[in-house]
C-alpha cells in the first residue's frame, strides 16, 4: 500500500548536514534566531508526504480516481529529498504567516549539474517550484502549482548557496499569485526571478 | 580537474533498459523506424558533458571567470541522468531538423515523486527544459534557458509515459523561441504547455 501512514519517514530533512557550507550553516542560525519570538518558524521537511495530503489532493483535484496506485514501486520518495546529503538538494524554509513570505535557503550539490559547473536549470526550476509552493500553503489548504514562469538572468554555480525569497502577492478565489526572486548569499547577484 | 577529458562517460542512456514500460519500448521502436530514411535521428544522452560544451558556454555566457572549478567535487553528474534505472528520468530524445522539432519520450521513475503518486512539478519542469534545449540546438550554437513558462494542467501520474512535443517558433538575432506541450501516449490527456 503506496500511501499507508507506516510509510511515512520522520526523520526531518531542513537540519543542518555535514555536506552544509558555511554560508548555509551561518544563514540557518540567523534565521534560527529570527523565530526565537514566533515571527519565523522553520518548516520541518520529510521524504515521504502524509496520508492527508494525498487525500486532500485527490479530493481536490482529480475528477477520476487514481489507477496507478497498486503499480507505482514501494520505493518512492520525495523529488527533492531522494540524494544522499550534500549529493542533491539541500535546503530549509523559514515561514513568516503574518508577513506571508518565505525564504529558502538552498545549496544545489553535484548531482544537480546542467552545463559543466552550474545548477540545471530543472534544479532551480524544482527549488522555485518548492519555494512558491511553501508560500502558498500559508492561507491553508491543498496546492497544486498551475503557472510557473521563471527568468533565467545568471546561472547559478554548483554547490553555491542562494536565497530563494517569496512572498504572497494576491489572491483570487481559490487562485493564488506568488512571485520570488533567487539572490547571492550577499544579495548582490539576482539569479532569477519567478512567479 | 572536473573538466578534464577523463571524466566523459561514454555509456550512451538514452537507449532502452529493462525498467522501460511496454509503452516506452512501442514508442521507441515506432520512432527508430521513423530514423530509417533519416528524416528523424536519435539524440544520444551522456551523463558528463563534454569539454568543449564547457568552454562553449563560459565564452558566451560569463563576464568573469568560475570560481567554484577547484571546489566542485569530482562526482558531478548531469540532474538528470544521476539516477539508477528506472527510478529517476527515463527518455530519450528524438529529433527532425528539416521540421525543427524534437519529440522526447519520457517515464518519470519514483524517485521524481512530489504530491503523492504524482510526478512533482520540478522534475516534469526539467524534463520540459530538457525537451526545449534539445530543439533549441537544432541551429546550432550553445544555448541558456532565459525564461521557461509553464502551464501545468494536470499532475502526470508516477511511472507512467508521456510524450514532450517541441518546436522552434521563431529566430531573433541570438534569441529563440520555443513551445512545447507534453500529453499521453494516446494523445488524449494535455498535462502540460509551455514556451
Amino acid at each position: 500500500r503506496l500511501f499507508s501512514a507506516e510509510k511515512v519517514i520522520h526523520k526531518d530533512w531542513a537540519l543542518p548536514n555535514p555536506s552544509w557550507s558555511k554560508d548555509l550553516k551561518l544563514l540557518f542560525d540567523q534565521f534560527m534566531k529570527k523565530c526565537e519570538d514566533g515571527s519565523w518558524k522553520r518548516l520541518p521537511s520529510y521524504q515521504h508526504r502524509s496520508t492527508q495530503i494525498s487525500e486532500d489532493f485527490k479530493t481536490y483535484f482529480l475528477d477520476k480516481p487514481l489507477n496507478n496506485e497498486n503499480k507505482v514501486s514501494q520505493i518512492v520518495q520525495l523529488f527533492t529529498r531522494g540524494f544522499e546529503d550534500g549529493l542533491g538538494f539541500e535546503y530549509v524554509i523559514f515561514s513568516n504567516n503574518d508577513e506571508k513570505r518565505t525564504v529558502c535557503l538552498f545549496q544545489g550539490g553535484p548531482y544537480l549539474q546542467g552545463v559543466p559547473g552550474f545548477l540545471h536549470g530543472g534544479a532551480m526550476a524544482t527549488m522555485i517550484d518548492t519555494a512558491l509552493g511553501s508560500c502558498a500553503t500559508i492561507p491553508g489548504g491543498a496546492i497544486m502549482t498551475a503557472n510557473l514562469n521563471i527568468n533565467f538572468k545568471r546561472p547559478v554555480p554548483l554547490c553555491s548557496v542562494v536565497v530563494i525569497n517569496s512572498q504572497l502577492d494576491k489572491l483570487e478565489g481559490r487562485k493564488l499569485f506568488l512571485s520570488c526572486n533567487v539572490r547571492s548569499v550577499d544579495e548582490k547577484t539576482l539569479y532569477s526571478e519567478a512567479t
